[in-house]
């Protein structure tokens, strides 16, 4: 699969990936990548990540058979809007945006070639001077068609992250928030929330007693607060019910606590050991296979 | 400091590494390790753990200078009137429960010269063929006296861990418990509530999109069943507190979530990215002193 030209629209962590991957494999022809600031013309091409940098949209989408919205989620329909006059009848475009639902409810309307896509990769770090050709090699990737999807927008979509080295899983984009926001948002909430209540309010003597089990639970803590500011804005209904979830589990604990129940106490623990035993078994399974 | 014969009540993974460290160290002239089953009497000779193993309890107590109690919390007193017999009059009693208010106001009654300790050291590993001679090296131990005991008693069990190559930290019993359960109990309790909520109850689909985040987020979940539940029983009030802090929290969060208040999101997720940073950061600087 050759795209004779991609567009990315931002060049960050993702977008500069996507370029650096797309330009080794020989998926894109061409790669042109959409920025902002005339100073980041100069660091996409120093990281590889783009054959041409621009800050000129005209430019920029004209041509392109494919292009990869990879800026914030709050701003998609507004970027759809821009790019539409730009854009070639044929065109099929994409996302990156780790919540869907909203993105595709707006951009859908405006560009009916659209194709929401989420790629499970990224890292704590950001920006192009972070970009990895491999970030997305099996790496999963949800490709979130509606009804209304062109089905060659999608094959295309779905044939680009598995020539990026992806795994792709097609579902529906309501779908995909309610379970990233249990596998992935929930875990971060909780991170949070727990530094906030112990680290937030340190006891005297307290640090002291800090250990390896805390730094690991609290790890994804160390997030952007402003990325996980927008995730929890477009994501909020879905997480909210994550967090009721996992009260209720707390409410239950409380209970046995509270009574003093030694066999419920021992079964709540023993449910956490045991499905997690058999999820990393799993794991080791298909690593092996 | 070297103590003449030192009685380990229990030998598993703790006694065990206390054996292995105070023989390697030359504290101690002679352990003595009392064990239950007449194989671990095999296995902990096996370990190099102890220069005596028996399941007889008066040989194992008489003319010891220091006994230490690494039984099960739930036993103590009991351990405690079993042993009091066989007990020289100076002979200095301490434990290693992972829980202090309980077991010192159930043994200090029965065992005058009795001081709390709770070496902050161990592994998901458990039983003496894991025991380890430096387990106890640069850990926290936590020494929790009271206004009766017995000053000579406490210097000989603060001398003897910091032997052992610990760090001592003298604290009130019940402050030690309110601090174990923000700092160790209530991370444990998190990530078995987050595995009962997400692997408990697991979407079709969902185990594609657990990653790495969801796997450090809950490696406690994976500690002994049967152990958490027994310090769940020993600490229930301060955990039932810890979960409320967190709770507050959790609180605070999901009516930001639904008034959907950017900035009060955004305040919730970087309190947690600095407070981790300056712990992390703090923790590097201790490392490099």
């Amino acid at each position: 699969m050759t795209i004779p030209k991609i567009t990315l629209i931002g060049v960050g962590l993702l977008g500069g990936s996507i370029g650096l991957a797309a330009r080794q494999r020989g998926v894109a022809g061409q790669v042109t990548g959409l920025v902002r600031r005339t100073e980041s013309v100069e660091e996409c091409r120093a990281a590889g990540a783009v054959d041409v940098a621009t800050l000129d949209l005209a430019e920029a989408v004209t041509g392109a058979e494919l292009v990869i919205l990879c800026t914030p989620v709050g701003g998609m329909k507004a970027m759809a809007e821009a790019i539409k006059p730009y854009l070639a009848p044929d065109a099929v475009v994409t996302d990156v945006g780790s919540v869907k639902a909203s993105v595709v409810t707006e951009v859908e309307p405006v560009l009916p070639r659209f194709v929401g896509s989420h790629p499970m990769a990224g890292s704590e770090q950001t920006g192009v001077a972070n970009a990895r050709s491999d970030l997305f090699e099996n790496a999963v990737c949800a490709v979130t068609s509606t009804d209304q999807s062109d089905a060659a927008c999608v094959a295309r979509v779905n044939e680009f992250w598995t020539a990026l080295g992806s795994h792709v899983i097609s579902l529906p984009a309501a779908e995909h928030d309610t379970i990233v926001a249990r596998t992935s948002h929930l875990p971060h909430v909780l991170a949070s929330a727990l530094v906030n209540a112990v680290l937030g309010q340190l006891r005297e003597g307290e640090a002291a007693f800090l250990g390896t089990g805390f730094r690991d639970t609290t790890r994804l803590a160390s997030g952007s607060s402003a990325m996980w500011r927008d995730i929890a804005m477009d994501n909020a209904p879905a997480i909210e019910q994550a967090i009721d979830d996992l009260q209720a589990e707390l409410a239950t604990l409380k209970t046995a606590l509270n009574a003093r129940e030694a066999t419920a106490l021992e079964t709540f623990f023993a449910k956490g050991q045991e499905f997690r035993q058999q999820w990393i078994t799993g794991l080791k399974d298909v690593e092996r296979e």
